[in-house]
């Protein structure tokens, strides 16, 4: 892609958006159903799971501010989006479904906030967007699954919604390697930062102010 | 990518959703600055405005309600979201530039609506769902630029808004050919149906209601 | 309020909106919390609610889209909104709480669509636009409480959503009389069509075609 | 309504919400149209126009983003919303309509955001929320008019985005004194805090941080 990476150079896309303070952590949709490949999962979303145990505990003993998203349709199917009718196997995340709980190693702890969706983005017909604001939130770290899909989402949203997003790129993933990184070459050059966890961990250190509470 | 396709196949992807009265057209960001390689252009673009000339006559012929958006800046750059810290060159499209007019093949006629937009995507920021809502629009063909950028934007949040997009994959197009096949991928697994625009008329022709007034 | 009629006559407001095939219902917050003046309750909410079954059954015949809201915030309250700063008392408003359960007249049934909300309208932070788009509702008859809050954020939204609202003034009460009338004053001036239920349901009645499954 | 305010107290309503810095100022709809008696005019518009002369000097000397709205249909009035169906004379409200021009007295700036708008909120359907968050503004004071109309659904939605909304009661203004008073009553009691334009700017005087550039 080196021809392509000159035409965005050239037109002046790619340039660096320096992480800011307050700093907010949005987990996306790291439930069961996307950590088993019988499911919704694969590729390298198992790693990108155990990944995110380092940053979730940073970001803990950081006191950020912390969402984690779960699918969750009806029980009925009554709320079925667009989406469902186009993989309505989805609709089997339901409140109480195994495959729609939130992966052990992550479980969320008091004071972290866990939003039902039920489209890609973990803005999209949420309050989350009002809630980051209301903690001024500035940069906002995304891990996840999947890179192609929910991530991307809502990375494009964070962005729109006034957050600078920050892609911890080893703790997002995807079932597909290929759309894994054709959406971080999108992503990097268009929307967002992107950073492995540790230098993302090392650029977000020790920048006061802390959110608000 | 013959092994992806047979992970999304086995978890419920790719489903067919087939196109459903009332239509409408979105065009997006076909302005000159976007035509132009020299500016934001480049790859397809050209031959995919060519295409949606007769996309668009068709609309007009059908009575199909029809959206043309323009990314616009405020003169003095007050409005830089995110994506124009990302993307400074962006700042250029200002309400009088050259570089943000709709290009001359695809001028919008009176009854079309024409908005201004900051982000990626035509609905965010914009009335543009609510717009399609009151005149009962189910499904949403979708032309314009970039196929991994605005294109890709648009067509999620039709999703999410409650509206089936239809892309119209010989009427988008990419400064990036890569970024544009990888991009037509994922709507087509996840989020679209994907026709050329000659099926694409077919496939919506002649089907009542119309759109409603 | 006869002088202030005349100028909102003279300036062009309080116009019919004429209701609009096909039709959806929202009920808005009707829990025990709210229909108990020892919590949220009081003044004609009562018998708002027992005019609202006759609403709910006809809607069910007509087969109508049907939504029902709750107020209800995470236990640990990690959640709370500004409204909830403001008015901390609904933060009690939890997941099972009785408080915050549909009043037993009104309970839901399979297919009616159940919104947890942590603001005053339906819509905002909600899938409940995309919903009703996705079935083409056109206007959006609303009982609930109260008047003065919810009911009427959901009506502005509503309308600014691109579906008609029209509010069902016995089906809809308030804590306080006057509130509920300068309400209904406001929204009948500027945002809805206002008829009682019966002249509602005969306004409604037999016209093609429902909405879309 | 003292009855009213026991039963409002009672149930936790009405309580402080205090004013935190960053701050911004938001002023909606004080063009000319609004201004003048004949058109959409009237009541105590007139003073709070003038009132907000200060009010707006001292935002710009604090530094404060800030932002002014019209009301601006499209010319053919394609773009026509459910109010505008409502309130069929708003769509003389155009681009070059001096009537959609915003008033003399406070005529913006470079740096300061103009908002078009076809909707009563602020919000709707316009970038502005992202605007502020990206500012990390926490508490907006609100000018404009009417208090009623525009003026309330721009506080109950910037509530909803995650602002404290302070509504500036001698710089917001209305047709009708009756529907003035019965909103300032709702307002106080479930969204905002109300101070006149001397307190409020003494409220929030000297308070650091100011807000992100």
């Amino acid at each position: 892609m080196s021809s392509d990476q000159d035409i965005y150079q050239r037109q002046g896309f790619g340039n660096e958006l320096a992480p800011k303070a307050p700093f907010g952590l949005l987990i996306v949709d790291f439930v069961n159903g996307f950590a088993d490949p019988r499911t919704f999962g694969g590729g390298n979303i198992g790693p990108a799971i155990e990944c995110t145990r380092g940053l979730l505990s940073a970001a803990r003993n950081r006191n950020w501010p912390v969402v984690h998203t779960r699918v969750v349709y009806q029980d009925d199917g009554t709320d079925a989006t667009i989406m469902a009718l186009k993989v309505p196997s989805l609709l089997a995340l339901r409140e109480q479904a195994p495959e729609s709980q939130i992966v052990s190693q992550l479980e969320p702890i008091g004071g972290e906030y866990v939003l039902r969706k039920t489209n890609p983005s973990a803005f999209f017909g949420t309050p989350l967007a009002a809630w980051l604001s209301q903690r001024g939130v500035q940069t906002l770290l995304i891990a996840g699954c999947t890179t192609s899909g929910c991530v991307r989402a809502s990375v494009v949203d964070a962005m729109c919604h006034g957050f600078r997003p920050l892609v911890v790129t080893d703790c997002v993933g995807d079932r597909s390697l290929h759309a894994h990184d054709a959406n971080l070459f999108d992503m990097n050059q268009k929307y967002a930062t992107l950073m492995p966890r540790d230098k993302a961990l090392e650029a977000t250190a020790e920048k006061a102010p802390t959110a608000l509470p």
